[in-house]
């Protein structure tokens, strides 16, 4: 597979993510569902965001990690959070580590929702390719 | 095409999607639009979020099957809804059997939103492959 | 790549949208981040939803044009926006004129949430195709 980012603005160097990614000769896809901070037995967690998104980011990890594919394929990667404020002001020291940790280059839609499952408050959802 | 499912929790078997699909040797990828209970005229259901989602799944699988693709193929369904607890209080008596109806194994993420057009409720977004 | 695009129903030429989008012999995918009124040095507008959208626009065009690209292969376009009634009400005579001069013939879903980052109002997420 070949992929290949799109930055055309010089801010685009401040955000956590590219602009556009562009991949040719694809020879797998894989579609995940919203990860969110789910414990070992299913249990969604009450914590606050910041620790929701600490096991959110460990599940993601484990699940592209057991399909065989590598985070730093991620070429889409939708945050979906109840406070986007909260986001910034407390998940970007957990978030952005996670991103230079796998050399992670991905297009990225934030949005704000009314509600996630539960006490949920953050969730990430990826497509991977290989 | 190839289809390979992924899901390494045991809790994964108690949800009503897996947590990964992985997609090989495509020929063909469907978009869709994101279906809602438009009845045959165009004119959005005002009607509660149970009757709408069975008007919703009877339109999906008219799009999918017209577009000579099979609901069994669907990788990614998102459930767009304004209360998720309305949905899980009233709607998985449909929505379930739907999914096992067509054997579907999907990747999902389901989202409260703030609205969504007129007084609809409910929305399913589908990406399905041959 | 070969499109072909798919609407059951009448109600459907109504729309700024088809109901599917088929492709396949697809050589190349661009994924492109949620595109916002972001100005030339990345600060986000706080004008109208309308002026917003504009600027929106202008950033989605250059980025896919920048991405060797072309508009008229967006496959799937999903608008989120603050206020589905604004968008509706103060944005078409905007939305509809780009989607008929690039001829673009595309997948929408619409989603009104909780909010955007800053002042945001409206976005517009794409995935192209060659």
């Amino acid at each position: 597979m070949e992929k290949h980012t799109v930055d055309p603005w010089a801010w685009g160097k401040n955000t956590n993510s590219v602009q556009a990614v562009e991949v040719k000769n694809v020879t797998g896809t894989l579609y995940c569902s919203g990860q969110v901070a789910l414990d070992a037995n299913g249990i969604p967690s009450e914590a606050d965001m910041r620790s929701q998104l600490l096991q959110t980011i460990a599940n993601l990890e484990h699940l592209i990690s057991e399909s065989g594919y590598d985070c730093k394929n991620i070429v889409r990667l939708n945050v979906y959070t109840t406070s986007t404020q909260e986001f910034f002001m407390t998940c970007l020291d957990v978030y952005v580590p996670f991103l230079q940790k796998h050399s992670i280059q991905q297009a990225t839609t934030l949005l704000e929702v009314k509600g996630l499952f539960a006490a949920l408050t953050v969730e990430l959802e990826a497509t991977v390719v290989k």
